[in-house]
């Protein structure tokens, strides 16, 4: 368990008596065990000297002690006062806890309301946030090879994408066997919904999947990810349906310009919005700066959601074995959208993308 | 706007000056505008006698607009700082807002914090989960018809199931073709992953799909559902696969004959805790009270996490166009596990199932 005795010497040195750590993803984290457990309370409270314990609903308990989680799990039936339990537990660790530690950019405000009314004399000023994230940012030789196998999961959605995109059949179609022949393989949980986006419907980068037909001498982006024992893929290609107006030749040369000099100007030392402006400054000079209208990308590992963000302003120096997309996009509204993404990991002098699929304009028609 | 305009009068009655509806849900109930912003800033302010607004990421301006959303939406871009311009916005319409109402069971301390600093004189003492509970409790016409709409999706995808049910498939199989022949037909989202669970594997109520084989003499316990137009389906079937042992059939016609006589109880003035307590009776009197370790159900609508819950304690009087699912569940660890579930709106003197899929035990073989 070295994270969590990382977690415990934080709050020794902190002073902290007791950690609420409330949010799922960071219990899968900390303790191997995964779950979604929507409106129930699912908790880890890690104490700077004592034993830990997980607080679960009571029919997750069963799955919690299966998966090697050697500590203490208390579960509560629906009709119980969770707060009430976990105040008595955390009582048997520790009689008067008075500073605590929180997940202020998880827990909501009902639930600290809820904790505060067992714990009148507490204090709950501390905020964990910041520690977990740093704790995330650098990832593991584990969770490096996990990164490796969603990569490479993702490599063969995109092989089975290429062998199915065909003018007539919906963008419905393609995503459909995608994650068919993903599920006969096993992988059973995509990192978000699959996004096959066709002709100018990809001009939304925050589209869905619909069942809008593929035709011929359009562009069809693909956006996707899957989820290997907690860690995710994700990666975008975009194609040609036959051959290409000279504008959709320009609009796809540009992105991958800025993608390919993205990728190649990451090492140690490099700053965040340095790695943004690398693309950025291409897609501009280009003439298409006002149709690349999010950040070059974000960090990601057991979520798409982690640091760090690859953005203008943050002037965060990148280290070894961080994660992150590099994403730039172009997106002319009426007209068509394209994508290129990699996630990669930073190296001593350089960078590993998780994916290798061809970034070269493919035409799936040839 | 009928839903907005509700919300409005309860900011009035309650002297309250602003509502910052900050939960990606309730925003699409009562805007119509259904997105997934993950870390980034969706919030809908609600004002007694002024415009509302929509506040979003720069990335989904374009898609907000084409929803019909009538009134103002301003975007953000990744780098600035969306608290400060949500602090304009709102001081264009109010200089000086005192009396807020933020939905507590939603929004993240970090967030309130981030308010809190814009408007240090503010006070955000007043909850708005509650009255949101409320409205979303009783469900409209229009509401209803998209969640008969998604329980014949549902029903489609049993049938699907029960025609691909054979020893040798893994549970994998049957996942994949379900949402495959889905997806083809155009239902893109599944409300939660499909559960497809054989023989002992079943035993764990929140387990997973694997690569489990389906044996003969064994039950596969299903669980699925979709998402229509922002509504979902959620239903549990178990079907043999073979013939059974008398053990295995005894459970299966304990666990019917709870949800059957549960479903006969539905009726307005019945209590949700009545409801649970005609199916824990049946099950308990048949020896296996130990073994069904959840309540009887969960209220539903855009999602599975809706009021009101079927539960132990929970004295609330149904009442007419209150939905949610009634799904008994014996699971004996090692051996099986059953579930029965259909999800149901309470009519005038009963209720009306969304799923119609027969619930006689089927022997997928025959």
């Amino acid at each position: 368990m070295e994270k969590l005795a990382q977690l415990q010497a934080y709050l020794r040195d902190q002073q902290l008596d007791v950690a609420y750590v409330s949010d799922p993803e960071t219990i899968e984290y900390l303790t191997g065990f995964g779950s979604d457990p929507v409106e129930r309370v699912l908790a880890l409270f890690v104490f700077p000297d004592q034993e830990p314990f997980l607080f679960a609903p009571a029919l997750e308990v069963e799955d919690i002690q299966s998966t090697g989680w050697t500590h203490p799990v208390y579960g509560y039936l629906d009709h119980e006062d969770p707060f009430a339990m976990i105040a008595k537990d955390v009582r048997a660790r520790i009689t008067n806890p008075i500073h605590w530690g929180i997940q202020k950019n998880q827990l909501t405000v009902e639930r600290l309301q809820s904790l505060q009314a067992e714990f009148p004399e507490a204090q709950f000023a501390a905020d964990l946030t910041s520690v977990i994230e740093r704790m995330r940012l650098i990832k593991t030789p584990d969770e490096i090879e996990k990164l490796r196998a969603a990569g490479k999961e993702a490599d063969f959605a995109f092989e089975v994408a290429f062998n199915t995109i065909a003018p007539g059949k919906t963008e419905a179609d393609v995503a459909a066997e995608i994650e068919y022949q993903l599920k006969k393989r096993g992988v059973m949980e995509m990192s978000f919904a699959t996004l096959v986006q066709a002709g100018k419907h990809a001009s939304q980068p925050h589209g869905d999947t619909g069942m809008n037909e593929i035709k011929e001498h359009k562009l069809v982006l693909l956006d996707l990810g899957t989820v290997h024992d907690g860690y995710i893929s994700d990666a975008s290609r975009t194609v040609a349906v036959g051959s290409l107006s000279d504008q959709l030749q320009e609009i796809y040369a540009v992105c991958l310009k800025a993608q390919l000099a993205a990728q190649n100007a990451v090492r140690p030392g490099v700053t965040a919005a340095e790695l943004d402006k690398v693309a950025r400054d291409i897609i501009d000079e280009a003439g298409y700066g006002q149709y690349f209208i999010h950040r070059l990308g974000h960090g990601m590992g057991m979520s798409e959601h982690e640091f760090p963000s690859i953005m203008e302003g943050n002037g965060l120096k990148l280290e070894e074995n961080m994660c992150f997309s590099i994403e730039p996009g172009i997106y002319i509204p009426g007209v068509a959208g394209v994508r290129i993404e990699d996630c990669v990991r930073v190296t001593a002098d350089g960078c590993e993308p998780f994916t290798h699929t061809s970034k070269v304009l493919q035409n799936v028609l040839k």
